[in-house]
């Protein structure tokens, strides 16, 4: 069962209490003027796939004024990723970003988290406090108990915010080590019901990274812990997102989207599995609706697949076979295979 | 604590008894003679980045000629994949292949099996048998309990080979569902001592296949079952052996190899990490020592998890600053950091 959150609004997007989980990325380039346009189609095509927030570094002043000028126009909610220099945070509260992220090991003193939350209050913003193992305040990175240490450092900070009346608050704890990321988000969320944001840190270059993520982010929405993600992948900001978009599927958390089972072909099949994906790849991200889709090589496991999935396609010798509802539908030569496959999938759309 | 499970031997590999959980992939292209030159440099790429055995399919007899052909010069124990005739197993059986796999659900007659049995005992070779959700048996394949029917399918071929007074068997009981996988295996592993070949079948293309196998391999492997381990993507063979590798790294399975901690990067980043990754993941693929490398593009989490690990570089304004026993050992500028990265790692070697 999913552990109660409250919820906080970020924008449009609702965190937490029962909403659906969301799935963030962050945009991995520098802003600037010239980069602005770049960034714009980027968040659409983050959009398209499914894609709930996207958050941006924001190391100097520049980048806080290109932040504004983007979050005006986006077509999803922006956050504002900040360190060691609280100003910025409170520039970026004059725009309309949805959510400004601040760490407690590196933000300095107390009177500077409370500007922030003033502004951010009066603003109708949530804020993250993002805790890493990696950087945590001095005087708890010493402790031997990482994920309790990560626990402390982020309540120290709830503390002020309490303080100071202020739950518009997502937590995150991360580490790049899955079972240390595993337990303080554990340790946390039975301690309070502020919504986590989850992620494996630094998890690593794609295949890696993705390992470690659906073990730790999977592992905690398994146990109901965790009411948005993000997969910190050193890849694209869209293969992030379909990451988490995988493992939310994956996990039976969300059931939205399509779920390819696919062949990995061997030397039995003709039909090129591989390239037939790729040039149905783009397609299949853009759709919404929950869809099973089998796509098989061969005989072998072919028509058991494809009868189970809500559409699937075999090769077979030299043709492939479309199946639908579990029958064979349609047979074209190999070159016709995707325009079909697409021509019957907008069927059921 | 591992399951206990009887070892079994494939030639120089021991599959279960304790044995390191080995990694396995199958070949993706039709073996010909033409094709035997590509297939033999392949195995050799594999047996480098840590394979312990290519399985390949054998559809009909000119492949199994190639496959004796290859066996003789490989690197590695190889697997013949057959389907429907079991001659082909018997063709196989006459060359230096490791280990048959057969598939219950469509070899046919008792008798046929006796024969690969008698024939597989003759040569010292180990037969795996393959239960697949998508090809059950007929008279299993409209239960509902699909795990109990995947066992049951399993059970039933085993009867037969136990009248025979035949061990040297390992079982794989897979779905192109996570969970019916784990259930299957969890049934099955309580009640025998066969070792477990594990993997979610058809698992997609590489991302949400490697989402499904994570949480799949990965999930029985934390619960102790699981003596090899193949990951089934629509990628290439390389890319599953390197995820097979890693799920045994992050569920601690085995701890040989480089776990990289590298972060997303974002736009605070001078340092390109991922272009970085590239010019070493190569280098870094081919290492068997256990050793964590930290590659940080900023002085925000850089120098924090660059210290924790036994390497670390981390990018720090125009400069790269490479760590190592937990402190600054040498700063280079970018262009060289790839280079003096590589020379670092190796004296650690």
């Amino acid at each position: 069962m999913r552990r109660a959150s409250r919820a906080v609004r970020a924008g449009r997007l609702l965190i937490g209490g029962g909403f659906p989980v969301s799935v963030q990325t962050m945009w991995k380039k520098p802003l600037s003027s010239d980069a602005l346009q770049e960034a714009a189609a980027g968040l659409r095509e983050l959009e398209r796939v499914g894609c709930d927030l996207v958050r941006f570094a924001v190391p100097d002043m520049a980048s806080a004024e290109c932040l504004g000028a983007l979050a005006a126009e986006s077509p999803l909610p922006l956050a504002a990723d900040i360190h060691f220099d609280h100003r910025l945070a409170l520039r970026c509260l004059d725009f309309s970003v949805a959510k400004i992220r601040i760490n407690p090991g590196n933000i300095g003193e107390e009177w500077k988290v409370r500007d922030v939350v003033a502004k951010a209050r009066d603003a109708g913003v949530c804020l993250r406090i993002g805790v890493n193992a990696g950087s945590l305040p001095h005087g708890l990175a010493a402790e031997h108990d990482v994920p309790a240490a990560m626990v402390k450092a982020a309540e120290e900070e709830l503390a002020v915010m309490a303080r100071l009346d202020f739950t518009e608050v997502v937590v995150s704890l991360k580490s790049s080590d899955v079972e240390q990321t595993i337990e303080a988000n554990r340790l946390f969320a039975s301690r309070c019901d502020y919504p986590l944001h989850v992620g494996v840190t630094e998890a690593g270059p794609l295949i890696p990274g993705i390992v470690k993520s659906a073990l730790g982010i999977g592992g905690l929405l398994k146990e109901g812990i965790g009411d948005t993600v993000r997969v910190s992948l050193s890849a694209s900001s869209l293969e992030e997102v379909i990451a988490g978009l995988e493992i939310l599927r994956a996990t039976r958390v969300r059931r939205d989207g399509v779920e390819i089972v696919s062949c990995p072909r061997c030397g039995r099949s003709s039909f090129d599995v591989h390239l037939f994906l790729e040039e149905v790849s783009d397609f299949i991200h853009g759709i919404k609706k929950p869809l099973t889709v089998a796509v098989m090589g061969c005989v072998v496991n072919g028509p058991g697949e494809a009868k189970k999935a809500d559409i699937g396609i075999t090769g077979a010798g030299k043709m492939a076979i479309i199946f639908k509802e579990g029958r064979a539908h349609r047979t074209v030569p190999f070159e016709e295979a995707a325009s079909a496959f697409r021509e019957e999938v907008e069927k059921l759309l």
